[in-house]
């Protein structure tokens, strides 16, 4: 199962996940200068990052709308990067966030569980309903996985995910969705492929949902650039496992705050925020 | 405004929209036989059904996943298709049900109103609220527009949609965080490029839809195979515009229904189409 690997990645390597949203004009203007192609400098920029942090990650999340917006070539540089991640071993998070009826699902995931662009696990959004996400399901016994929305990390989450619908948050009511298919698909250390995303900001009640999404692995956006801290994370780790934290720009420009190399910079934050959420838990 | 423009081809051509949902499994197999690679047969069977349909067709909508499905070369026939369409002066509706935070809804608002994959409107998902939608709306003064879900035609829509969150549905409550930038963005015959998707399956309250949701030009889907009827529709539609009704399925399989070339069969099925929705309105 993708999220025993997971799991026991995350015990070897730590709660740590290195997120791939790779904007252009993150790309250091020296760099830049040595390629002719803009899209081998991105491919070449990703390369570097991935090969200096990637044996202190427990993976790598990489966020397609990056490279949507660049049209066909992007997206070539987007399943480069996702083949190059896989052909080394790491585990890949492709950060989509999709979601339709039914038949177009299984559409999607037929375009990000095979082929150009396949990537382990994918980020779904429930607004939808349960048969929006059951298509991806049928890939878990082929080492698959998903992480739905459930409380994200910007300001309008609160916009319809903590409303009150009823007793419960409409996020609670995601999970009451969900449930039953995570019971039924639980791995060896109790959490099942089936995971969710849950940011570290502007919550208050980080210690209620890890106590009521039970089986549930976290992918943990909002930490650093986004304004998560700690304290926050914390509440969200078992015991420093259950769930992943992403950073993504605090890692792709940590250039501009060491004097290094984009790839020494990265590496350095990316231990840096290690040894931060490993000191709080 | 890209919404005047929709609504005065309603005014013409009637409420009815192409869905261009285009799977493989789709193209017959005599057609399919006349090409060497799969990726020209799927665009070329494209071309015959807008070439056979578009003078009496209001809009096209076209569903990415299909196309995303099939790898690079997918997104390659998906970018030749919009721009097929749009140099004919067809209104193209992205069925992308993107959703995101600000920075990456840039990325995404940018990906498909700009560049490879340029639409006139795309589709979005509201679960992460008005922020992640903001980034599409400063595109409105360049002809763009948008259609949140705010009702979709699936059966699992009553997971999270049609709770009550206080007073209101959930669904509502998207209509609420919406209605400023709506109202603020009115044109000329009442309406605003922030539509919404409302589906006209499993939906008893289509009246009052059309009476709560002000502005909204509505993207109706579930007609036909997804066993939509004329009689919902009609609710939804004020005096036969406000509104378009896709049918893609229906259309792209009319050759199975009539003895005819596929695309005449298509262009068959959508006069039927339009005129049993006409007659009912």
């Amino acid at each position: 199962m993708i999220i025993d690997k997971l799991y026991e990645a995350v015990e070897k390597k730590g709660p740590v996940c290195v997120g791939l949203d790779t904007s252009i004009d993150y790309i250091p203007k020296d760099f830049l200068k040595k390629f002719t192609s803009l899209y081998d400098a991105l491919f070449e920029f990703n390369k570097r990052i991935i090969d200096a942090t990637e044996d202190i990650a427990s993976c790598f999340k990489i966020q397609i709308a990056y490279y949507e917006a660049l049209g066909i070539e992007g997206m070539k540089v987007y399943s480069k990067t996702v083949k190059y991640l896989r052909s080394r071993e790491n585990i890949v998070i492709g950060d989509i966030k999709r979601s339709d009826i039914l038949d177009t699902a299984k559409m999607y995931a037929k375009a990000h569980f095979e082929g150009d662009f396949e990537v382990d696990l994918v980020t779904l959004n429930p607004y939808m309903g349960m048969d929006s996400i059951i298509p991806f399901l049928e890939y878990l016994d082929k080492d698959k996985g998903i992480f739905v929305l459930v409380k994200t990390s910007n300001p309008s989450s609160k916009d319809l995910q903590t409303l009150y619908a009823g007793e419960k948050r409409v996020f609670e009511r995601v999970y009451d969705f969900l449930k039953p298919y995570i019971e039924s698909n639980l791995g060896r250390y109790g959490y099942s492929p089936i995971g969710a995303v849950v940011g570290c900001t502007n919550f208050d009640e980080a210690e209620d949902i890890r106590k009521n999404l039970k089986g549930m692995f976290f992918l943990i956006p909002g930490y650093g650039a986004q304004g998560g801290k700690k304290e926050d994370v914390k509440k969200l780790l078992m015991d420093g496992n259950g769930g992943v934290v992403n950073s993504s720009r605090a890692i792709l420009l940590a250039y501009k705050k060491y004097d290094d190399e984009f790839f020494l910079a990265a590496r350095k934050e990316l231990l840096r925020m290690k040894e931060e959420i490993l000191s709080a838990i």
